[in-house]
């Protein structure tokens, strides 16, 4: 079932808010999202600053123990205004660097959707040649209720997702996470036209967008952290700090996911990682930082019951 | 000039020791590189483990203020046999996984140079699927003489280059070190002939290795950290712990490069980077760790002097 | 006035719950808390595992931009029985090591309140003699309502308080936090009857307690993280991870302290506490980590306004 | 035997450097170091800047696996004459706090033996009271030659000693570093009156300083970082960045050590350290951070065979 929904408000914490909707695993839902400051198509505030998130949605069904994946299926910015801001964030920096940083303006950007491509319009300093980006529309914050009832601020991520700020998470793919609440809870937003790596300014090119998903439901399925499939392979996630933390995460998922998935002993699993991983930065802005360990599709082992790759297998 | 040379010692850290040979800048040289326990084409063991170097090399008129640029032409693992260890190390993993790591017994892995493929040899557990990987051969260390007279382990890394097990040091790119002592004292080994990102079980597949690269010289060009330039485009290399600080580091040096390269002014530095930035991470296995900040060859702007990009360009 | 509140629910996270009492700001509480687990004076489980909370406790007025600081008069063990844990954390020692840790299994304590010490019981290994510590009662986990409407789970700590497990908050200190809700919600629980640096084994001696403090609100008093008064000097705390990052937190709440408090330019700030701090370490075991930033009694400038050692005079 | 030393020349690196002096275990020595910048007790500048040490000493029959003591007997300043620099360092203090540090200008401070106290001279600004700090003078950089023959920057610190500006390293103490070079190669320097936790603002009071020492040989002793002794109990210290990794070092070193001594199992180590520790944090501005973990004497067992307690005890 197809449902379009039109947010009516948002929220600034993933918790155990209402469902503005209840669904069935396997369900597609076509909604819009708002931009990080809360600004919608109109350029209108209808949100407040700070990541408002579309949602919840439910799914039947969803217990403690199982995963809820979404599949991404269109992601399409709904103004041409997009914004960021002028200068790398201090943290991103040498700290003896952070006292010569620029002033922090907002900068505008204007998407053009029919030639798919993000242009920096000002202010643009003299020095500055033009430059033109290829679109490429990105969840930055979206998941699921957190574990132990908690309410947690858009601005920072976990377990349960939130605002990882992670190139991957576009259109194509598929992010699995543990359900903590009944129904799973699944909020989204924060899209960016565009973003760099690490999101170091702390901002991708921010617009309201027009978002298009399904939600899938994997009954008894053990995930400690975000789990996703796209077309250039399989990732895990994690969210901490310092980035070694969020690295340990992410690796440490993908060892537990190879025999879960493939049939690895934990031993051939350890063998099978260590000369085909890479790493892919998400952000390095917020509270927690965000690192992706990933095996691409090429070395895919084909051994095993495949459990969460067989779920979004007709998509990919 | 072309020269031909066979090491007769091997050094186990980057310092000020006599250089085997001088060069002129702009000259090739052809040389040998003995594995990570340094055991050369043979398997016999010729230096002490630990990453024995090959070198120094001298550059006549190299001084402190200079850069000194190193083009690899190419590297050929100079034998079949291989060797990794079996299991992630404890600090790539969470803590409370450590305690569940297998033995981390030798693993043995054949080179076929005709097919440029590493197989998986052996032990292979039952539950692993046979594993064959593209041959991608790379220095694992290679550097310059640290500043400051230190003789450094050739376990880490620094300003001067070191153990950074970076996949991009491959044949094709060009990498600058900052030199710190008369000559300059170029230093290479320890060749993977295969390496997945953070070389997570403290090995790429090791090899010995013939090698061949070009030293250059740019007078009185000031750079803080190594800056690499290959086909992808142009990447800073920071090296430190925690990981946080390494990608401080690459950042701000690449913040450092753009106006000098390109002539953008500061800001529109910031500006220019903070949404086609992308990040690759080196080690996450040695003292210090390494990340990439790269900026692809598609988004390099096309303005300024670029004297580093001029040494380089008839390669390119 | 003076209240006496028996819990009649506990809370595992610290959010915008409703409060059980509203007092007046200058008011006494005497309360009982239960042990980290949720079991009280009679060893009977009342509450849910993980740091359960008292309260919130609301102060009439409190509003956001406002300090709320709790004076804790008297901490007194409910019951004999202690309990931690035996091994050291995986994440507090070396990696490689953190195969080699013991089993880590329940250990019993007992509290002797006359005597005031604290006897470790069993399991005590052969080789391990007799173990009694002083009876030093602290307050584990405190704090307020967090910022943004959030609820943050128990387990971890943030600008509000929460499980920061810092040896100084005992009978005799003050606490400031910053309001971030009306009202402003005070929490404690997780009593140690005594405890070391970094509670590394993930435990103080864990014991059910009745707490006797007062609450006192600063109006319009500008702090961004909690602030300690206590015979020994005052100290600020930062609660983050890595503990690099909770002690550049904690270094800056001082710096802006020490112009507020005693009306020094911020340069003399820097000068007055280069040669004069010192650092005390909370837990380095929970989520975020709690460094304190201390300057001693000795070295307190006797010029300024000192609002908040004014508010807390009488007492010290 | 009581040597007096003249030093002649002086090393900014701890490395395979020749000794000035070949003494027996048990010896004693008098000898001058300049302080941080090289300048010595007429002002004059006689070495290089950046922790000059006096030395090397080396130790007849020291080898590596044995463990090299040095027991400070006394440290005094050689002149009245101190500086420090004005603001916090950068890396010490919140990103976004660091572009508003003030001036890092030269601060004058004035040692007045006979009060055995430190006075801050100028810059004084006008909100700043006098200050007055007790003088309590300490070696902030010492140690022995690094293993595998390296030559490591005074800058930085490691298992071998080095720069680790730890305030307990003052007359009274005693710190075994383990031996990688025959004759171990003593080091000392960087001399402070006075100094904070932390050297934040990358400096203690620094002078010239007249320092006498015993240096004692324990032969075939296992230690893998320093361990320090004195009249407040015991320590182990880590030095590395993170502060986290600093702080995983000596926890470790001290669950090895306490075995070692006192004849405890394993697991009782852990037992007996968990609620007993205390930490303390020496620099966090250099390159490598250093904590301390220490059993405060009131809590050391007294069981055990105690090989370097023993060593020293006679002084205690």
């Amino acid at each position: 079932m197809h449902h379009e929904v039109r947010p009516s408000g948002y929220h600034n914490t993933l918790g155990p808010h209402d469902p503005i909707l209840w669904v069935h695993s396997g369900d597609r839902i076509t909604t819009d999202t708002v931009d990080a400051r809360g600004f919608d198509h109109l350029r209108d505030q209808v949100a407040i600053r700070g990541n408002p998130m579309t949602g919840p949605f439910a799914v039947q069904e969803a217990e403690p123990g199982d995963a809820l994946a979404v599949r991404i299926l269109e992601i399409t910015p709904s103004r041409t205004y997009g914004f960021t801001t002028a200068s790398t964030a201090p943290h991103c920096v040498e700290p003896a660097f952070a006292a010569s940083l620029p002033p922090n303006d907002l900068v505008e950007w204007r998407i053009d959707l029919a030639a798919r491509q993000v242009h920096l319009v000002a202010p643009r300093p003299a020095s500055c040649p033009e430059l033109v980006l290829p679109l490429d529309p990105m969840l930055g914050c979206f998941g699921v209720a957190p574990a132990r009832n908690q309410a947690i601020s858009t601005a920072t991520s976990g377990p349960y997702g939130g605002n990882m700020d992670y190139r991957a998470c576009r259109a194509g793919a598929a992010i699995a996470f543990p359900v903590s609440t009944p129904g799973g809870l699944f909020y989204l937003g924060d899209v960016h036209a565009v973003q760099g790596d690490g999101e170091i300014s702390g901002n991708g090119v921010e617009v309201s967008a027009r978002v298009t998903f399904e939600l899938h439901l994997l009954k008894q399925y053990e995930l400690q952290w975000p789990r996703l499939i796209d077309s250039v392979g399989i990732a895990t996630i994690g969210n901490a700090r310092p980035l070694d933390q969020a690295t340990q995460i992410c690796t440490t998922e993908m060892l537990r996911w190879l025999p879960q998935e493939f049939g690895l002993e934990p031993a051939a699993a350890h063998l099978w990682l260590q000369q085909t991983v890479r790493y892919e930065v998400g952000n390095i802005f917020d509270p927690a930082y965000t690192m992706a360990c990933r095996l691409p599709r090429e070395f895919l082992p084909t051994s095993g019951p495949q459990p969460l790759l067989n779920l979004v297998r007709p998509w990919l």
